[in-house]
């Protein structure tokens, strides 16, 4: 059996011990077999001293170079990289290129980005500010690269997107990376890390690769460096809590899996564009990588007037998909299986706890038979939908404001169609990425936006005139924050120049107006 | 005896339990006692419910009237603080001023802030984005006040200046506060509370100040507060790893004493402008509120051929200040005593602990007469200096960069002279809130900025030209960010308008061109 091996301290390596079997999910085939690694210490010592200082050393211009480089790299591999996700991952070819596009997307736009950022080895930001009016003692905010490594913890849902995403932040700020992709589906990230690694574009140093277990990884990190984390928030909240992250003041950023809606406007008519677009869009949510996104929508908020047409248009679509789900291999499949048994094991557990207070309206948690594959094989779950009465909706405890069901699960809300009721409705999820608001009442829009956008990392704003151009607002473009309050992990990744933050330290440099004018110009 | 209360829930009022006694520290008399409060989750549910609407549907301009308003009654009651400060806190008046005007000038400062920003609910940040070149959905970076109430838990040495410069950047925000002075200097926290909710300045709600232990007011807070806290670097670990803090993603920003230091450049030649600069600040720094500042100098790094003379212009200046050392009352007195017993007692603890790796070259850590001091009485200790030798200096666990002694106590550490070196011991410290470095070569303070820049919040840039007229660099100015990486605590406070997002919460508006321009203008 083939063993993939971690990159680190510039050579490819396993330690010895048991091996996890890497699983293609629709026929639960052993693809090959992940080692974990050692020496953990050495390696962010080996980012630390050997990759940072090379970044460092480079201009913005030169970083972007690089980013570019990688991207036309992969690209010239991009079928054999889709086709991998494809057999490893349980992914549609949808799916696939949703991932590695995604990826390469965010290496073109930070690569883009880089051709604004000046030729110097800082970012000055705004203009030197006076401290004392009589005095000419001013002050300069500067932003550096950190003197550590960036760590990156990733999710198995999209192990290109989620390494390339990342590390080309990281790198464009002058950070050395230390990449963790999650072990389960780890065969596309480290096919994606060979290709990289074997092109020696990269300084050395500033690209390790941990497959396997993070180990004592943490123990080794100190006040210069930044972990980088998505999954779950309890994963989230460990790595946060840690002991050596909190006695060292490490850096973390954090995206959690957190409980997306979408609320649909009293004004919504059905049969109207932007009706379509609310049903298009929430099939695309439930059913997109199997529903297996930090984006994907779970709560879906509707007028109780608007609720029974809803329903039954979802209801007839979503039925369609779960005639359409099975082996991604087949060309007539549109959904495929979850990645791992747990996460199939987990879903059903999900449900169960959602019907609690909610009751299905289609799907079958247990329904065993799906296109090409062998009977009882694979981590299949079909789209389904749940619905709350209007009492169980306001309860701010109720389960389906709590559990995320990480799967095509998703649960319609009735409310009373008013911005406060809708935004205490999200403000029970404590804190989310996304959600999406669905109206053309112009005064309704302005008070979502003030209602409900601090509960949110990103707000998606779709009326009728924009349905057909719109994007399914489970994507996630370089250019706009990643991350949200609370239960979403506090957390802000990408957003163009924003993102850059992450790995930078700000630095208010005081000194006399000449003196600093001489070193930053202005 | 008179007992200092909370106000909370729009009330005054204290629990039944023991007291603590607030004590003047130069004679030990009890001036009060302290009780603490109960019912913290109404308190927490007062702000987020009545302070933080009322706050919200204000402009920034009419919160930025609050802070002139408060800061124009608080100057009018300025002598009456400036007593208390003195027999409360250990202050001479040159320390309660800087404690005192300090909190006035955050007021002033981020009223005048105010003036700049938009008449909007919201801060729009930048252009929108396009995301895909071919569409016409964009997308807008936004600030919203989070929908939570501001924690504010504050260290003993600056009850004004900490309560106030806190508070002034929350409102200003728009959000509600709820302040909690460290107990044994609260007299001073508590007439400022006392003087702003009589007055009436602000909506109900919007100011609590909670008096005593903090009990279990963390348990209560969720996604959508943030707790910004000063003090130890042990306790702000505690507080970020607090179950509930975790498990709710609440937002924690810590400022922790650090490891700050100053460092001569090789060229600063003695009997020089700089160089009396350099005698001059770290006279100020170690001595000024009697070392008792986050910002204060703790390892002065010296090329090792101007150690000897650096030392004997230090010791005697310091042993001048050791013999105005006594109870802040007396006109003659230049440094007052520690603000407690524990303080004292730590101290104390601290020198031994220096002493491992260091040598005392003046002062006596068990000197125990002081004027205008009744025998025995008062926390006193006087101006201690130690110095290590080269290396030590380069042993990364040499006690000196590790332990930080929050009293008038600093270490002279030899280096080599180089920018790599200098960088190399400030890292040892493991980030910190400031550091100033003293030179005139062009070459050497560039890349003093590269390789300090960060590890450092602020970064001090002392040239001959500037020396007349620079700040000592313990001071911090509202338009400075305050906070550094690491062990300082990796938070970010003041900064001018940066500020502003402790308390905001940033949402990516995604929609299309039209509909966000007629949103956000532009």
């Amino acid at each position: 059996m083939r063993v993939i091996e971690s990159f680190l301290n510039g050579a490819w390596q396993s330690a010895d011990g048991p091996k996890t079997p890497l699983v293609n999910p629709a026929t639960e085939e052993v693809l090959a077999e992940a080692s974990s690694a050692r020496g953990l210490g050495d390696a962010v010592r080996h980012a630390r001293e050997v990759g940072g200082p090379d970044l460092r050393a480079m201009s913005f211009r030169q970083r972007g170079a690089l980013l570019q480089a990688i991207a036309k790299l992969l690209h010239a591999h991009r079928e054999e990289l889709l086709d991998l996700a494809v057999v490893s991952g349980g992914n549609t070819r949808g799916d696939a290129k949703f991932d590695i596009d995604g990826g390469l997307g965010v290496l073109a736009a930070y690569a883009e980005l880089a051709e604004t950022l000046p030729d110097a080895p800082w970012l000055v930001e705004g203009e030197p500010a006076v401290v004392v009016r009589t005095s000419k003692v001013r002050v300069q905010h500067l932003l550096q690269p950190r003197h550590g490594v960036a760590v990156h913890i990733n999710a198995f849902n999209f192990p290109a997107w989620g390494m390339l995403g990342k590390a080309a932040v990281a790198w464009l700020a002058g950070m050395p990376v230390l990449s963790k992709p999650a072990t389960s589906t780890s065969l596309v990230a480290h096919r994606i890390a060979e290709l990289v690694v074997a092109a020696d574009i990269l300084p050395p140093g500033a690209f390790q690769v941990l497959i396997g277990s993070v180990g004592d990884l943490l123990d080794h990190l100190g006040p210069q460096d930044v972990v980088a984390f998505t999954g779950s928030a309890d994963t989230g909240a460990k790595i946060r809590g840690h002991r050596n992250v909190l006695a060292h003041g490490v850096r973390v950023n954090v995206e959690a899996d957190s409980l997306n809606s979408v609320v649909l406007g009293p004004d919504v008519q059905e049969g109207s564009e932007l009706w379509d677009l609310v049903v298009r869009d929430a099939v695309t949510e439930l059913t997109q990588k199997t529903g297996q996104k930090c984006t994907a929508t779970r709560r879906i908020l509707v007028p109780e007037a608007a609720l029974p047409a809803l329903r039954d248009a979802l209801e007839g679509r979503l039925g369609e998909r779960a005639a359409q789900t099975g082996n991604p291999l087949s060309k007539s499949v549109k959904m495929g299986p979850l990645s791992t048994a747990q996460q199939l094991a987990d879903a059903r557990a999900g449900v169960a706890a959602l019907r609690e207070r909610a009751r299905i309206v289609r799907g079958d948690p247990q329904r065993g038979e799906f296109i090409d594959v062998p009977a009882g094989k694979g981590f299949f779950l079909e789209p389904i939908l749940l619905e709350a009465d209007a009492a169980a909706v306001l309860d701010r405890g109720a389960v389906f404001h709590r559990v995320e069901v990480f799967a095509p699960v998703a649960t319609l809300l009735p409310y009373d169609g008013s911005v406060a009721q809708a935004a205490a409705i999200i403000g029970f999820g404590g804190g989310s990425l996304v959600t999406t608001v669905y109206s053309d009442d112009r005064d309704y829009v302005a008070r979502a936006v003030a209602e409900l956008g601090p509960q949110l990392g990103r707000l998606v704003l779709s009326d009728e005139k924009g349905a057909g151009g719109s994007f399914s607002p489970g994507g996630v473009f370089p250019q706009a924050q990643h991350g949200g309050p609370g239960r979403a992990g506090g957390g802000a990744e990408l957003g163009g120049r924003l993102g850059l933050e992450l790995y930078m330290q700000r630095t208010a440099v005081q000194g006399g107006a000449s003196q600093l004018a001489r070193l930053f110009g202005g």
